[in-house]
């Protein structure tokens, strides 16, 4: 939450002058991700947000983002699109970071999700899915299965500091998760991340998906469940199960949603509420006292993990 | 450096409401400023600023600064305008602190400022002088010789933690300071912290002028004395006297500036270079390790300081 590089006026004339998108009128740093640090840049001719890639970040990456969020934006799925300078080059390097300029995307993300967001992201969701499908690039998933043990090493020594009991809860999951996870469903890119933050809306319509940089090669099933964990559950955590059909009727009625998806929602619903546990986690135990950015709290995620494991089929969400 | 409150979508559709200025399209937390929390707001009619006043701004400055921002608008001198709602209030309640909505003034703010960014800022200023010397409103300067005191105190103790002896300069130079500062020099409201992120250019013009909330009554020249200190010295604390010189040109140019005014620029600057060294030392003091926005060095001002005092008179400025 704070701007991490400073750019100085130099550096944005230096790179603007590769440009041909007009002079900077104003160049304010705001106060978004942790993972970049970025900018609005306001030109004489339109206003754009320039990113500067920070270190969690690996810049072999970026080809793969950029590439993306071009594909999408040809085909018709609303996100930030990366603006070529007159060279075509998409990756710059400002003040020694990789960087890049991407079209400015209106609207507002909601705080407090209604059953009609949900129908909304059910049905972008689908169309961005639809059309990933054909994205010839590939990257896998950090943070699927394998990546998993990974933070279950990392975290479970000292896991039962947040609450008792949760080392044996997370290692009992990742032995369920490994041997039942599926690996037949349909696939392609998907976000990885799509919490209401960003999703932005004007008025009850989204305007656009942003913040790609989980995107990775997966079932798309596993990003529906994802945005169940992150949109229908209220803050009590219980699972509100007319929102929860306002995104899957949605999601259905755009692209076909097969048995097989259906049936795995509740494994896979698993193992994304397993995912956001584990990072946040991390997080949790990674952070010194008195950051200013204040870390997740990850028990909300063992709480939808304990929910989904309640169920005996996808029958019982009632969708 | 971070956005301290949240403010959600529901937020700000009740704001907007009550005010004639369009719908929301976008609203961003900008990661400037320590005192209050700051959002550029995009609505289908133009930008604007959204401030929220946090714990450090005094509520009951809040109608000094508001019309004092409006009178600048209203005579020429570019800053943020407050927006007044339809009942013609500009202070709202918004999560549940003091806020406002301003126009929003582009331009970029100039890291390395040469002489030309001097010269504009002497006539800026003195056009400012020239206007606010007719402002109604009055504020007394928190951080004059009374509040020296009172920091002095705060912080003797530890000083010498940052540097051996500083703890003795300080109590000699407040004395001195006491003793020798003059009272009756020409005044009205001054800027009091005119440093070049509160400046904003338009290639190598001034767009205006922001961050009006040390604001107070004091003497002109002051001001004068706190952007020379500013503006007009090297990376290593050298004093560059053509800088000096393009600024005192320019303001003169504008606004006469009295031999009396000139003559006490040398304790002025003191007492400029005092105020700064006295709350960066109480910020680096007080500043928990580890936290995200690092304190400034207060040692850059004890060299400021000293380089004044090394002057017999305001002549051997060189100015």
């Amino acid at each position: 939450m704070a701007v991490y590089t400073d750019v100085t006026d130099d550096d944005i004339a230096a790179l603007l002058a590769r440009y041909d998108i007009g002079e900077a009128l104003s160049f304010r740093g705001i106060a978004e991700g942790v993972e970049n640090t970025n900018y609005i840049l306001h030109t004489d001719q339109a206003q754009y947000i320039l990113t500067l890639y920070e270190r969690r970040v690996d810049p072999t990456d970026l080809p793969f983002f950029m590439d993306l969020l071009d594909y999408l934006n040809r085909h018709g799925i609303a996100c930030p699109a990366p603006v070529p300078d007159r060279g075509g080059h998409v990756l710059q390097t400002v003040a020694d970071r990789p960087a890049a300029i991407f079209t400015f995307l209106e609207g507002l993300w909601v705080r407090r999700p209604r059953a009609r967001h949900c129908a909304q992201l059910g049905k972008t969701l689908a169309a961005f899915h639809t059309v990933s499908r054909n994205f010839p690039g590939r990257r896998d998933n950090a943070l699927a299965i394998s990546g998993w043990s990974a933070l279950v090493d990392d975290c479970l020594g000292r896991a039962d500091e947040v609450a008792t009991g949760l080392s044996a809860e997370i290692e009992a999951e990742l032995d369920y998760l490994v041997d039942a996870w599926p690996n037949s469903l349909p696939g392609g890119v998907v976000h990885a991340d799509l919490f209401p933050d960003n999703v932005f809306f004007i008025g009850d319509e989204i305007s656009g998906l942003i913040d790609f940089y989980f995107a990775c090669t997966d079932m798309f099933a596993y990003d529906v469940a994802i945005c169940l964990n992150a949109w229908c559950f209220e803050p009590d955590q219980s699972f509100n199960v007319t929102k929860g059909r306002a995104l899957i009727d949605a999601y259905r009625a755009t692209r076909p949603f097969e048995d097989g998806e259906f049936e795995a929602l509740p494994i896979l619903a698993r193992g994304a509420a397993f995912r956001f546990l584990l990072t946040r986690l991390y997080d949790w135990l990674n952070t010194p006292a008195g950051a200013l950015v204040k870390p997740k709290d990850p028990l909300e995620y063992r709480q939808k993990l304990r929910f989904h494991r309640s169920l005996e089929s996808a029958r019982e969400y009632g969708l």
